[in-house]
């Protein structure tokens, strides 16, 4: 995600640009919440005034928009990137949920903050609402590959949606990047375990 | 879960006991989150006083301790009925898996408070402490299923038990109980993912 136009070329105090204090920000609305935090809590954390904040977003609100914006932004690009693979809609599925593992190492922070709102602001219903979106998205792609016969008729195709991006999801819950395997290697062990099983396939 | 001894006896205005209390209690933690949820609010709820509420338990942090207990104690017994599972850790494994699906299902909003809780208090702390335990009994399963050789080798043990509890606890974000499957066909549907994967496996 791009920075907003009306903050271009703004800039805080040294050490802060809006990039650095949005991280921030989204560790700390992750760790209280982001109904739990103040702009008083954020100035605190940062070390800056409250009006050195307003120097580059207008509101809490728009540093949540900004943080859930790049996780969505981040998603809805690997649906795009769909286009581009041939093949069957499972063929398509799977590289979504490959795909979707690699946003979320790559943004756990904002995916964390997205997959824990609960719509209580405008911005939080427009988020879920695009969250619906990307949601639906994976259901028609089930869907498709049900269809196809490509997927096993006894589980019904909302429930493996549901089942699939359960999983990919939980990894924000556990994932950390430092000392634990790759984003590859992980987006491999999700795509194995959802599409092919946990169990050893003795006979095949 | 049964009620400590101290409560024995007690009871609220016609209308609540500690039980219907609890249910409130934990609803609203849901909704606000635990932290952002006062006695105050929880008393406006109910339409009693605090000292109504106080009544049943001494502090909010007993109703959290009894609501997190209840899904711990659920989750646990399960753990126990392990022993009269006949059969290799795989099975005890997709046993666990099912039975936890129905403990999910069964305290849903107490399993909901319980994997949201963050551990800023004692109480927390403990119920923490609690689904570690309960993490590394899967974790010892799916070592020894995996030594057997009843799991497939790419997906590493701790990997592999991490997704299968992700997608189980994915539950509270989005099963409800009325107008969707019953808990017997949503254990069947996680199991069967789980362990066969969603892709027909077109040769067996």
């Amino acid at each position: 995600m791009t920075e907003p136009p009306r903050t271009q070329g703004r800039r805080g105090r040294p050490g802060y640009d809006l990039e650095s204090l949005l991280m921030v920000a989204v560790k700390l609305f992750n760790e209280r919440g982001y109904d739990g935090t103040s702009m008083e809590d954020l100035s605190r954390k940062l070390g800056i005034t409250k009006s050195a904040i307003y120097h580059h977003v207008r509101s809490k609100d728009e540093l949540l928009q900004l943080a859930v914006g790049r996780a969505l932004d981040g998603l809805f690009a690997e649906v795009e990137r769909l286009d581009e693979v041939e093949g069957p809609a499972i063929d398509k599925l799977e590289q979504l949920v490959r795909a979707s593992v690699g946003v979320l190492v790559q943004e756990l922070p904002f995916v964390t903050l997205l997959l824990r709102i609960r719509g209580n602001t405008k911005v939080e219903k427009a988020a879920l609402a695009r969250r619906r979106e990307f949601d639906q998205i994976v259901t028609d792609l089930v869907s498709k590959a049900a269809a196809d016969g490509d997927l096993r008729p006894d589980v019904d195709p909302a429930t493996s949606a549901r089942l699939l991006f359960g999983m990919v999801n939980s990894l924000v819950e556990w994932y950390r990047p430092r000392g634990g395997v790759d984003a590859e290697t992980l987006a491999d062990a999700v795509a194995t375990v959802a599409f092919d099983g946990l169990r050893l396939q003795r006979d095949t």
